[in-house]
């Protein structure tokens, strides 16, 4: 691995589990979620996030992307959403929590409008926990997603879709 | 598949071949590449690009993100890029062939100036070509890549590192 990646090594692996949804727009709802962390040696860990219905299985969101650590306890992100927002987010990494704010949050002419997302992660032994705040469409910052994984280890042990 | 990516199809699959690199800042380069488009019937296709050197198969560029097209014949891509780059770029497509342009590259406190990203690319058959052009660390809009990938049918059929 890089050494640059050292502070966000116990993010690498597959990590599965559920979260809770809600927003002041919408109606409440749960998701099954897979999060992945990986790297190919160079300074930098590739993301990919995907989520689904715990009704039907059906694919619900999906984001990817690359996180990096400029300096020591510093974290940047860059994710792509396939609602058409490009999301540039920073902030920094102490023992095995991160916190990162949106710096910038571009978007597609046909997508709705996002202002700010705040992520918090921490990983506890085996467990993974966030919550995602969010202002957009003329909300307030409110949380949206909190979830809880579990990190996989062995032959994939999850019933994802 | 979605409706709304009907023409945008002609993308699916996994492309795999070999490109050219040059910059006045740089020298000359070769890289092996492979580029999937995905689709899980939602309205947009997932899209992932690697590339490595072809002399010793080091990773070189990586790049994810999202393809809509939220009218017929228009385009909108989010790609995140490893070296903090988040773009969003829109443009059209017609037949088999893709032009989008930037509209907006963000990019985190550590990443390098990067003002234009302009790609161009076709399909011909069981053929892929592509040009991406940018503007960066103040030089002018300049070609940069130019990849000829071919569909990948059937079992995996290059020797991706």
């Amino acid at each position: 691995m890089h050494p640059d990646l050292l502070d966000l090594a116990f993010l690498l692996g597959r990590w599965a589990g559920e979260g809770d949804g809600e927003y002041p727009t919408i109606e409440p709802f749960r998701y099954g979620e897979e999060v992945t962390f990986s790297h190919v040696g160079k300074p930098f860990l590739a993301y990919a996030q995907r989520s689904w219905s715990l009704e039907d299985g059906r694919p619900l969101h999906a984001e990817m992307g690359y996180w990096r650590c400029p300096s020591p306890g510093r974290v940047e992100a860059v994710v792509a959403h396939p609602t058409g927002h490009a999301e540039v987010s920073e902030g920094s990494v102490a023992s095995t929590a991160v916190s990162i704010v949106s710096v910038a949050i571009s978007r597609t002419s046909s997508a709705k409008e996002v202002e700010a997302l705040v992520r918090d992660l921490e990983v506890v032994g085996d467990h993974l926990s966030y919550e995602l705040k969010m202002a957009a469409v003329s909300q307030p910052l409110a949380v949206h997603l909190r979830g809880r994984l579990r990190r996989m280890t062995g032959p994939y042990q999850t019933s994802t879709p």
